[in-house]
This record gives C-alpha cells, sequence and structure tokens, in this order.
C-alpha cells in the first residue's frame, strides 16, 4: 500500500477497498439466494443483487472523475464478513433457522456498507467532490433501506 | 462448530462471536488512542475501553442466565476489521489525516457490534428471554451513541 497522506489518499483508498467489497458481495449473493427459505427473502435477495450492479457502476463513475482506474483493494474486513457468513451457511442444519442466520449476515454485510459509504460521503463533500458526494449518498440510502427491509423480514 | 439446529444454537453462537470481537476490540483500543492526535479522539477511544469492559460484563451476565460459559468462538469478520484498521494506521503517514482514518475505522467496529447486537436483541426477544434482550438493549444504544459521536468528531 503506498503511504497515506491526504485525505484525498485516504478517499482513493477507501473506494478501492469498497470496490472490491461490491464485487465479493455480488458473486456471495446467489449462494445466499440459494440457501434462503421463504420466497420473501429470496426475492429481497435477489433485487439486492441488481441494486449491487448499480452501485458499482456507480463507483466506476467516481474513479472516473478522479481520473482513476476503477480498481480494488483487498478489503479484509469484507473477507472476513463473508466468509464468516458461509461457515456459519455451511454449519445451519434447519430450514427453520436458515432465513435468520442469512438475515443477519447480510445485515452485517450492509452495515459495513452504510459505515464505508457513510465516511466515503462525508469526505467527499469535504473535498468538495459534489457529484461524487450525491453518487455515495445514493447508495448510502438503498443500504440503509435494504437494511430497514432485512429487519421487517425478521420480524 | 457443532451444527446450528434451533434459534437457541444460533444465538449462543452469536453471543460467543461478539464477546471474541469485544475482546478483540479490548485489546485494539489503546493503539487507536496512541495514535490519535487530537485530545478529544484520544479521550473518546479510552472513554469506549471503559464501556467495552462493561460490555463485556454484560455477555457474562447472558452466559450466565444461558448456564454456558462464557467463551468467544473466532470471529472473522472482527478479524478483518481490525486487521485492515491496524494496517491503514501503519500506512497513514501524515497527523493530519490520521484522525480521518481512526475515527472511519472505529465507525465501522462500531457499525459492526450495532448489527450484531441488533441482531441479538431481536433473538433474545423472540426467545423470551426478557432480562438478556435488555441488557443487549443497552449496549446497543452505547454503541449507537459511539457511532454518532465519532461522527460528531469527524465534522
Amino acid at each position: 500500500m503506498a503511504a497515506l497522506r491526504t485525505l484525498n489518499d485516504l478517499f482513493l483508498h477507501a473506494l478501492k477497498d469498497i470496490h472490491y467489497s461490491e464485487r465479493l458481495i455480488l458473486r456471495a449473493l446467489p449462494k445466499m439466494v440459494k440457501k434462503a427459505q421463504t420466497p420473501e427473502l429470496k426475492e429481497a435477495l435477489e433485487t439486492h443483487r441488481g441494486v449491487t450492479e448499480v452501485q458499482i457502476q456507480r463507483l466506476q463513475k467516481i474513479f472516473d472523475i478522479l481520473q482513476k482506474p476503477s480498481r480494488g483493494v483487498k478489503c479484509e474486513a469484507m473477507d472476513g464478513i463473508i466468509a464468516e457468513a458461509e461457515s456459519l451457511m455451511e454449519e445451519i442444519d434447519d430450514p427453520e433457522v436458515a432465513d435468520a442466520g442469512i438475515i443477519a449476515n447480510a445485515q452485517s454485510v450492509a452495515h459495513y456498507e452504510i459505515t464505508r459509504y457513510g465516511t466515503l460521503a462525508a469526505w467527499a463533500q469535504e473535498l468538495g467532490m459534489d457529484e461524487a458526494a450525491k453518487l455515495l449518498h445514493q447508495t448510502l440510502e438503498e443500504e440503509k433501506g435494504a437494511d430497514r427491509k432485512l429487519s421487517d423480514l425478521a420480524q
């Protein structure tokens, strides 16, 4: 990793981190759909796959604004969140509790995105990058909505 | 890991997961305090160390209610979040941006706790464990407060 000296460096690093994370989520979602039991949860996760694709396109737009290649950087946090979700899914041995476990893990993914997009949006604003801030806020609101939807499904 | 068949199994597993995470946070906080630049951030992180100790005591009370030994189980998600925070702290080469990076990482820790305690509190309620639910809600509100405090400091 190159030394991080300015808020611009931090912003670009966090952007690469979330870009890597989003692509990891895109690959993990079909496994969660397959394991989900109720049609409502299956549908919510499938919808979120499309939402994730749009979120990745938004990130690419921001890389364009920065005139930087849209590249990811290994995100150990999301690696861990996904690894834990996958190992939990393997251990769940009863369809009755599968959905409860999947919802818990999907919410932990959504919360990681909420915290990262919240930070990115604040930094973009501080750096005077209004268009980037707008795009990041859109994703932030989508993730908050996804988290609420999952809480509703958990009931 | 033993097979997870009931909501009780899931609850106990998530309790062990967050117990491990809290102890990891307890060890990571002094390094963050040392790296923090402004007295306000140093103080907030030091205060949170005390809060974390109380949160661990609450978890021990819940293990007692369940009549289970208070044990942790490796949490790959928190391992990843902390590993990423520590490697970012090492790469930050300017005191001006150190606090911005530390706040971002502390918020990602807080959000992991918010999602896990939110799930645990909901499951405790569903399992009719009122006392455990109350204890978990206390920690949940503390973590939401910590996240807000960090957002204020970021301004």
